[in-house]
């Protein structure tokens, strides 16, 4: 009997690798990781394409819960799906290291993640330094943590892909103190809103590690027939609508000759014409 | 009509997506692009698995012939084949932007590639800083360029995927002079070979980048069923034999807690036992 935790790409049902579905359609049960990352494309359409019911698994779920999931891999073969490559996000690690630990036998099926798609806007995957999150601010609640870590990039003429925050079945507290469970609205960070909010935290550290001067590319639905790559400065993307989820954003370090040959197709200026 | 620039992904025939597959049983031409990377299996697999002639596309046929890859993508359907994923060498970005340019219409399809599938060795992505590529020295050619940026990453904490050099179709010269056309066996970096590189770098340049006791993870058939992942320090991984290519380099830069219970897993110390 084995886990198999598979990853299943970027854009739809049919971004699955073969051994991908071949291994999902060996399982007794299927669960799909929804809270780091999603799909352009529900969970039934997931369904419907494997033939198999497709259970959702969120935060508590995986965190907490996850024994439900890989202890039922020593009696049958039991499949976790996540969106991107498997080992992307420090959860699914955690989570196969425990089921080894039980002695389940784990094999992984990888595929496309942001971090190699993100080669797509033309900078080159070799440019890049280290990847950064850019949370949800709150009133409270405002860290800046990425900004060193993009400074340290642009210090060795590095892009930076940063990743932006997804809030998805995040508990009402409101509601909860009511004494009724209440889930708000899934939530996506746009562009728009990443950019306002690295420009507040340059406002506020005066560092000068970039400016609504520096170039950027925002990607959107990357690896989705929707996709969109727009680049042009910080400022001008700001006024980019990138629409539906999800998505991401690079900040450019030194431009290449190739690379800004790339990029030049994508320019905000090729918008408006 | 459309070029489709399909990822392979990293093992065999079935690690194409769904959507690759279906893009590539509709083409009239399939080229497979072999000097970057290789699979674990040849094209004669791929031809059988696709119902479809893989044509082999060499380094002079990519990068001054392509013109014949995508100038027929006007009139008919034409697959590119990339093992990994299509943006992870340079090389096919300028394919795709001349495509282009001449009025293709290009689609990507994505697919796992090495810089993601590194996760595996239980280092996580965000930790890590530029990849660099290792390349065979010979008599006259010892650059050491990948030293400069390995201190960077260092610097910082991070992690540092290396890429070991392959050498597919590569000229006889002896033979040339001879008149004769003939190509040296394929060669492919060991994992032992790129640290007693690195080792040569740090003892002529000094600098402590790292040194034998430097914890590093090889990586040898990565996302294939014989995948084999070490762990320890570059004098215990000298000793380690990974056997069939393609081999990969992890140097560790500062390992948190998590990653150290992943790492323990693939310790050259429980290969011993």
């Amino acid at each position: 009997m084995v886990l198999y935790v598979v990853g299943l790409g970027l854009g739809d049902e049919t971004d699955i690798t073969v051994r991908g579905l071949r291994a999902v359609q060996q399982c007794d049960k299927v669960y799909l990781e929804n809270y780091t990352s999603v799909l352009g494309i529900d969970h039934e359409t997931l369904s419907t394409f494997y033939g198999r019911e497709v259970i959702l698994a969120d935060r508590d779920c995986v965190e907490t819960g996850a024994e439900v999931i890989y202890a039922n891999a020593k009696e049958q073969n039991v499949a976790f799906l996540v969106v991107g490559d498997p080992f992307c996000a420090t959860t699914h690690s955690d989570l196969i290291l425990r089921a080894k630990e039980i002695g389940v036998q784990v094999e992984v099926i990888h595929n496309a993640s942001v971090m190699g798609a993100a080669g797509a806007c033309g900078l080159q995957l070799y440019h890049y330094g280290q990847t950064v999150s850019i949370p949800f601010f709150t009133d409270e609640w405002r860290p800046d943590s990425f900004y060193d870590k993009i400074a340290f990039n642009r210090k060795g003429g590095l892009h930076t892909l940063c990743l932006l925050d997804i809030k998805v079945k995040e508990p009402d507290f409101e509601a909860m103190a009511r004494g009724r469970t209440v889930y708000l609205p899934p939530r996506f960070m746009t562009v728009n809103q990443a950019i306002e909010q690295l420009l507040e935290i340059e406002d506020k550290r005066q560092e000068g590690v970039y400016s609504r001067s520096t170039v950027c590319v925002g990607l959107a639905r990357l690896g989705q027939p929707t996709q969109q790559i727009v680049s042009g400065t910080m400022e001008e993307l700001l006024t980019v609508d990138f629409c539906a989820p999800l998505h991401s954003l690079v900040i450019a370090g030194e431009v290449h000759c190739l690379e800004e040959d790339m990029l030049r197709q994508f320019s905000v200026h090729q918008l408006k014409q």
